[in-house]
């Protein structure tokens, strides 16, 4: 079935887009396969500028009434939530009529890890009889293939410290945790929860400044893999251009991912900018990661 | 058998003394049962101050030679190795004859973890025909006791998040990673690794005044705890009244160990400080952690 095919059965895409650049690859993926976008950026995630010469609809965080209502009118049958929305403050979501009977079950969530608020979110768009997907599923191709991106290739001592890397991650996995981990020489510097992938590598080349990592510089790779409970319609670990420039701020040798579990957004600047700074990016197939 | 009759037989306990108030609390506490003490502050982490009106002898990072003359020549048969040492880079290490001998094993420990480094400089000692002890040994007082320190104590909620600390840090133990871990309604939001609990703390602070930790204030545990292969002489997790302060500012309810595998230094200020900002602090018994 080709893809305009698909786009006459299932009707335009309505995409619930948070902050950075992968919402807008996806969307702009999706067009290209010729099936209509609807965007609703994210109020206080999503950047203004980069949606000013598209169509959307802003929405709250938790206003998944007005979601509803556009996209049931347009015809969608298919909603994708993509983009990093930092787990927001109680007092940051502003819920509407629908998700305001959802909020004792979201406020529950809270209780838990991200991953019951994430399949929460998933669950009420779902009972309002829409089709929750993933990005993966819209636009495989933005998915890493197995293999290196770029020119650079990992060392025997970078393989060592990616397979800690991975097996660190497993581990750490059922405590619903973060998704990625700096390692050098065998020695894991710092592991990432609440903060996110930039915090974390911008705290890396801190250590490295105060002279308080032993390791060389350009020793050390970042290592990203999904949690091994994670839904991923909802969330995949995602790498861009950003992440090579923070992996070369903190002197790192490279960038693994696991392959088909990991958006590469911007892949041609992410090349450009691996390339540049000299960093390995490579995506292990499944099996062998570890 | 008496500390006086120990003194006699073991002659005085030399001290190799990193960073911290920690070293000298161990002095003064074995000082107090009767037995000298030779202090060997390290150049570069233990503070100036602090040593003045002690007799002491500066070293290096590495200059084992000296404290092993010195010790021989006093007729010590023990050495404990206190305080915080922060993973040094290379170049800050001044190895003199002894340790030069032994540089090719430093460097390789490097290529390991913490716990390869620190069994290493345990090696050192040994092939010298010292003892090497930890502080539980010399001083066991210094440990923590099953039960709370000050009047907090712990609710159901923050039980619950112990356990998971606990857990998680047995999970991560393999991977001779950071001893420290901060959960918040069973939400991990921090995990230490080389940055150390105190940068830790500060992070879990900013995270919640830049509102990106949905928890309310208030809500969450630092858990403390040894990794499972680690050498107790050398290293053993340890609080102070710094640690409730950091644990004050990043709005937690308190601070659990492992009793009897922790040191509490300064036990008196530590307490004042912590009934002052409402923060718990419990020693755990082995068994019931998780």
């Amino acid at each position: 079935m080709s893809a305009a095919e698909v786009a006459r059965r299932d009707g335009p895409l309505a995409m619930i887009c948070g902050g950075g650049s992968l919402p807008l690859a996806v969307a702009d993926s999706v067009a290209a396969g010729g099936r209509k976008v609807l965007l609703f950026p994210l109020r206080g995630f999503a950047d203004a500028a980069a949606y000013e010469k598209r169509e959307h609809i802003w929405v709250h965080l938790g206003q998944f009434g007005t979601v509803a209502r556009v996209a049931r009118a347009q015809g969608c049958r298919d909603i994708v939530c993509l983009g990093s929305v930092v787990r927001p403050s109680l007092w940051r979501l502003r819920p509407d009529f629908f998700t305001l009977k959802a909020l004792p079950h979201i406020i529950k969530a809270y209780r838990g890890g991200d991953n019951h608020l994430l399949s929460n979110v998933g669950r009420v768009i779902e009972r309002h009889g829409f089709r929750f997907l993933g990005a993966h599923e819209v636009a495989p191709e933005i998915l890493a293939r197995p293999g290196v991106l770029g020119r650079g290739q990992p060392s025997a001592r970078d393989d060592a410290d990616i397979a800690l890397g991975f097996a660190y991650l497993r581990a750490a996995g059922p405590f619903d945790v973060g998704q990625a981990v700096v390692v050098a020489d065998k020695h894991v510097l710092a592991v990432e929860a609440a903060e996110g992938t930039d915090q974390m590598l911008a705290r890396v080349a801190q250590l490295r400044e105060s002279g308080r990592i032993g390791t060389r510089a350009g020793a050390g790779v970042l290592v990203k893999a999904a949690k091994p409970a994670q839904d991923r319609r909802f969330d995949l670990p995602s790498i861009g251009p950003r992440t090579v420039e923070g992996a070369a701020r903190a002197a790192l040798a490279g960038i693994a991912v696991a392959a088909g579990d990991t958006i590469v957004a911007d892949p041609e600047q992410l090349v450009e900018a691996a390339d540049a700074a000299k960093i390995f990016v490579i995506a292990v197939p499944p099996g062998s990661n570890g």
